[in-house]
């Protein structure tokens, strides 16, 4: 069953389903996280229903191409894009990531944001049996070495690649963007409370970039003890 | 000018002097942070004049072996571990780090803690005009690939490196790390203030170790806004 949920504080909406797709708190980190060009070209890897591409078209006048695998999700995202009246700034193609060189040149991307599939493939078929989430949460159709080989050939040299991920996938990150020449540069930890392990991480890495100037930005953290948001996680769920 | 410091609320104390090294609150993570067994031995490289040594002997019955290259500094540590009798525990070897092999067995150690130099050498030498500091802070006398090879070479399989460092030399830690199958499972960022990017690293990692299960622990918040120590702070510093 579809609905219409209000995006964020600049009055965008966004076209979901609890069956196929929803975005999650992670789209919204990313969209905040990401570096953004004043212009240029930005893409969207594994944009779902389009909530991150929605969310950056507030920041930049960049135009922004989402690429979505599943055709129930990059219909989701196409028609969002309608209802915002923003077609003339997002554009959605719907293929596997590894076919993006067929729709965009090489060396052309000022920036690329990807919130991708979390985890390894379950050798014993533990995923989720709706393949919508599946494929959005298990690295069936693609995986971090694919994403990261497709992303150094879009970007320009000194392109800007941001992803969100879990901690637990941060050495398989750093060294797919090794063997890409995509050099980390930012990377901020998201925690659930004070008190607890990093839950999410940001990464952001330009391509062939200096290798000198690698930070770790202020930690994020999402909940007071008592339960209730942060005052930065309130102002990042209101937009 | 030598002096005698209180070193923890355990009633050790410790040998310092303003011109030649003083410990520094990144010991006091280390060995608050490191992986230590109730029994067998530990190495500590780039011991300084022992403070890590000394305090990781509240926490274990393990014989703790302290490897320091410059003598002034060996000659320190050893008179700390008299002063607290401690002589039957720890011992300090006064050599190079490379030479390590010419006093330990391979593939003997249960746990190595390294609060090694932290900058690359400058090539307009800019270091510190005091040798002491030079050789404390700068990668002049090792670095990260040596004390990496060592570490694998005198770890028992699936012996601890705990290491105390700089954030923005974590992807080259990696990289060390990587090269010599020493695989990490445990990273904490230590932030000066909630609002700061992460200031000093703890990482942790298991020699031939599982690839799996890396974790990113809590937050270590040094101050509160108000510049005061935050209560976890306070407890670290007052032993």
């Amino acid at each position: 069953m579809e609905r219409i949920d209000s995006l964020n504080q600049h009055g965008l909406r966004i076209i979901q389903s609890d069956n196929v797709f929803s975005y999650s708190t992670d789209a919204l980190f990313l969209s905040h996280f990401a570096w953004v060009p004043k212009r240029g070209h930005i893409v969207d890897l594994c944009a779902g229903n389009g909530a991150i591409g929605l969310n950056l078209s507030t920041r930049t006048n960049a135009s922004i191409t989402l690429i979505e695998l599943q055709d129930k999700l990059a219909d989701m995202a196409r028609r969002s894009i309608q209802l915002n009246r923003l077609d003339e700034q997002i554009d959605i193609i719907c293929s596997p990531l590894k076919n993006s060189l067929d729709y965009l040149k090489p060396d052309s991307i000022d920036a690329i944001t990807c919130n991708p599939p979390y985890f390894k493939p379950h050798p014993n078929s533990k995923q989720n049996p709706n393949p919508h989430f599946a494929l959005a949460r298990h690295e069936i159709a693609t995986n971090l070495d694919e994403i990261m080989t497709i992303s150094a050939k879009l970007l320009k040299t000194k392109g800007h690649l941001s992803m969100v991920h879990r901690p637990d996938r941060l050495l398989d990150i750093l060294e797919a963007m090794k063997k890409v020449d995509i050099i980390p540069k930012r990377l901020q930890f998201i925690y659930p409370t004070i008190n607890k392990p990093a839950q999410i991480i940001l990464i952001e890495g330009i391509k062939q970039g200096k290798t000198d100037g690698f930070k770790v930005l202020p930690p994020f953290i999402m909940h007071q003890n008592n339960g209730e948001y942060t005052k930065e996680m309130e102002a990042l769920v209101n937009g």
